[in-house]
């Protein structure tokens, strides 16, 4: 099994910005911390991360065509304005899991919707970094129960 | 007279998603059968499509500079989200028809809004890929008027 | 094949009012130009225009009853306040298409929806008469399609 | 000249219901003291009430075809929900003035909103019968003014 | 005691459209079996339906002044449109119970809202057909306790 | 059969709270009213009260495992917040029908909109008491029918 | 009979703003005007403006007991703003009317709204200065009447 | 460490409601799964339900004196309506982690709001009776990190 | 005189939850005091926390039943939320001061209603806990003024 | 101590409209009885009123000058549409607690919202005069913690 | 050239409340240091302040009778509420721009609205002190433009 | 010293289009003239234009890499849509002020609205190409004060 961890705008200042609240693991730690996760159960997992719309629409695609097993997805702001994404995750048959790191919904009002969660398998929000291992272990769960 | 036809985000996938719904008919396919309309009128008419906000921009100018004669534009999700494509719209003197494959009145309601509509000549929506013909012949019978 | 073009409300002053705007062309010679389209085509069609709502939905179903294959319906200013014209549209088998001389989306908000188009096949809207034609000629096509 | 009072729905009621609030004067009876105030300033004036909101479209056209020079249109409950009358008031040259009897602005919020106001010359509202009497004599004053 | 039954917008298609959902009764049924009950108690009714709002109005006012003693109203789509018809209801002094078949409360939101029910002795939705003999038994049920 | 007629917060006080306006009957007067009824067509009738939102949602469920064939629900207040009984109502396979004694769409805005209505059978509203005997009725005229 | 023509906000400028819309009169020769209606029914007027919200109240409550029998009263923009000014009107026994030289219904939709109008008898938009003096007959017409 | 599985309104009926959808698995199953993987981790876990908003608070308060390092909290309905619980957890220094098994953004718009998300740690949605097991995960990784 | 404090969820905590924003009085502390005010002028004073919405109610009844001159009401988060508990409050002859400690217009948007005050003779909001000695001299003024 | 009564529009004919329900006092006998209360607690007290915004405001501004100890504030109808005295009072070191005659959550929906108390202390509103003495009561309270 | 710097409700502190924050210039210091900028392009400017909106409004048109070549306007909180200041920009001719200190769209959401901006030239904020001249210089640099 | 000026979608035809309304004068004539202001004051500035709102986000973090010292940001049309641009502008050090060539509050109400001016320094709008010199001398002024 193959996975996708895709990261949505101004997710590449992980680690550099306000490290004292978000910690100081980038996104390159991240991706070998949740590739330990993935291979332990047999699994691989790839990481990409694009401030363009439509560059993350292109990958949704490809993930599809490349026969990519899951999508754990951060999409940052484009969360609470893409319909175009939105369109593209209900037309691919891979499962997506939002993710978010902090809690969009102590946050502004317009940080509260969701255009994407409605077509994805669900929502994951504030548990800091965690939250992409949580997204990643309920794929291999699945996984599992599925052999 | 020379035509485009515009495609916005997730058109790629023409053809490809859900065929029993949409049937098999790709933009390629498109593009030939507008074609054989379009030259039996004496004009031509060129296909592009894509999922990024900004290069849909910039083809619009490209459109303007290139003294094409109309745009057949389906913006796909950027119709109920993008300012910015609607002041590109509103910013040339090419005229512009939207067109939407689906009745997007009979789905979410966020999808009832255009931003673009309001710049547009006007809207056909839910015509299935006739309605890009029916915005050519449009064109094709204002060009013909105007001989 | 027998298609009916229904109108609704203030369209018997067409051609009459604002000229400049809207052309010399009456109901009248409308009837006569899409007749010509029909014709080429094997059909024909009627037009008929009221003032009331209710005798639009008496025409719906009397259109349901008399075999009629398909409605082009300009419902003027019910579009944006009739729900009883919505369930007879909803009602009857033949499929309907909506039709607007002029870009709604260009005026008043109140414009802007049409408690109409959810159960018509489509809308088309701001390609002046020749919406009218291309409503027909959408009708036309399936129905070569369909041979 | 020649003046329309035309009445919406409920009104053929007048003086039969509410009397202690609207007193006992009918239609009838307003007809016969307005055509005293237009006489004497060499004037006519006809009253016409219909509970059809097609049939006071259909009025509204005649009034302009056949040279009425100003409508006291009281539409009752159709102030609020058509669209199909502000059409019509805005597709003819005859000059409108909306009158209600009561004072529409304390009764219930739906009645706050009128669709003919802004298409007719003004609105009067709250001053009870002499509301008619007041738009007649702004129709006769402003005659006068152009003598 | 004679009650009068009346049928809005669309409603003369009862038992004609989809009977597998509204079944095979027709509105003649209806009268039918509503007659039954009422003569049961001493009582008579008489069943009218028009797709006319204006008509509507009209037959409200007859109601009154023919001595009906009481309506049971199906207002179809005007439900949720007509003030006009809230005003004749307000305007006379036969009470007035509001049916719809079906449950008005399950479907589009513009639905749930009506303009008849504040000036109505009350609401039933959703009983089916039962839901006009519930409220005719309303009325014969009073009549009992008035004797 | 065996049917349960559930009343929710302050219904405990019926009969003796403005009884000028709302009468003397008390529930227990309404208990045995409904059980004549019931009796007739070979039927049981029940009759619970609380305050307690927690309770009415036990007492759902302890009448779906209790085989009752029908519940009459007047939820009160609760009608308007409780989203968790509407999820009780939906979980079990007992029809429900709502009922309350006075017209709510009389009442302040905020009583206009029910979380339950589009899980129930359907709604009576404004009937009085006799509001209970008609749902009742409903149920055993579908009992009738079935046999 | 003693009436007083209060004007607020911006109505200073009359007749020297827009002279080519608004006509050249200024607030002096529409008092002299209003005077000479008044005098021909045995009555005087007086006509006072400010711009200050404050002065406007300190004058209603000194008309009330300068025993006035009448305000005509064009508040300007404190119309949309001025629940204040509303609660003046509210707390003295002489009758207001409230009037507009422009149509505020065709002006922005914050104009649409008026806080003093529910307290007012009612209220004359759109008729020009004509509005002032159809506001004073009536106030002379129940005069007359109850003479 | 001993955490807290709190599950509100209809809950209880997990197992039996659906089994197709929602699977076979009751609470009991759940706490006895959840409770394998807590001790694997030197920690415990107990299950609660109550349908009674007032019990949950109670039990909220109880967990704080009690000693418990973490709720992880599926308030149900609850979630959407109950400020009393929103106070209960600001109230107190126990993390709560809220969970829905569905995911509630695909469902009825009223379902998206949380009164409870902002005072919770995260939340984690639409990951079946997974989504326990994450909240579970997270506190046991929290409490790893701070050995 | 008898007087009673009613207290709603999450009150309980009073004193031990952020003493040093809220002090160290707890409710325990606040009869005290509220006892010691009340007897100095001839009356008494009892003192109840719930968190459970139907208790508060039953407590209502108890008092109207009990001869209670006067409720205390802090009702907490039930204020933005309980309809129950405003029908029990109408529905009672019992006078009724809402009382808040801290001043709900500083904090959320969704504290700023309450369903309870129009059903109150008033609303004491943001004056700590002398809001409550505040309410009872209220109740024990009017008490001195009626001898 | 010194603490100042402000009272905003419309106050000053306190005690001569509508006694019935206001009671005969006036602004007068309230500045009296208020005296009485701060008098025998070794306080001062002034009252002040103006219909004038600005002239409020700067009476705010000369309170702070002048060494005043707390503002008793009923700010009439400026409560709901001064931002400018939301400002004052938030630019002021001295506490301000504002004081309604009359429950102003039973009235207009357009009063329920209040402007100034986020910025002030807290609010009393329905507890007729005695609101004034019970915001006085307060200050001289923390007045007496203070020593 | 002569210029007028208008200053609305509150500015009188400036320089005296919270100095931290906003400085310790004030108005004077402001004028004194605009005049500077202004003698150095030939031009002279003069500062005044009113916490009362009908002086605001009765200075704008002395400015368009005393020939003031433009305003630079702070108009403080009246900026959200007054549509009378709105029609005074509106009626002069003399060229406004509006200046806010602070930036008006990181603070409460209702002063992100303002009346005055439509009729404006435009809106400067969140600049500090430095808005002012940034105004003046706009206005300086056009003058110099047209020479 | 060194600036940054960003210019959004569609800017790219400034000079080009409307040049009776815009001007002449294009975006490289406009780093001319900026440059003219900054080097006169030791300072440098450098223009950049994209359609794209990826490439606008990217130039961001290179600008705060690269030691940029200030940003002036024209963002076109995503001012009004672009959560991932003030996501940006939050996350990096270098202080925005947002400058829009024409008044923003003039137009659709749509535009009124700015996600980015709540993390901006301040907004400028309507001042024309001189806004761009105001923010530049802006922060040149900073820049002064601070040496």
């Amino acid at each position: 099994m193959h996975y996708l961890c895709l990261n949505g705008p101004n997710l590449n200042r992980l680690g550099k910005r306000e490290p004292a609240i978000y910690g100081y693991e980038t996104l390159a730690d991240l991706e070998l911390s949740l590739s330990e996760v993935a291979v332990a159960e047999g699994a691989t997992i790839e990481l990409k991360q694009s401030n363009h719309e439509g560059e993350l629409i292109d990958w949704i695609y490809e993930a599809e065509d490349g026969e990519v097993d899951g999508i754990i997805f951060n999409p940052g702001a484009y969360t609470h304005t893409s319909v175009a994404l939105r369109d593209a995750i209900a037309g691919v048959e891979v499962p997506v899991i939002e993710v978010h790191i902090s809690n969009i919904h102590q946050r502004e009002s317009f940080r509260h919707h969701s255009y994407l969660a409605p077509v994805c398998v669900g929502q994951i929000s504030g548990l800091g970094l965690y939250g992409y291992e949580a997204a990643l272990r309920t794929f291999l769960s699945k996984q599992k129960g599925q052999k």
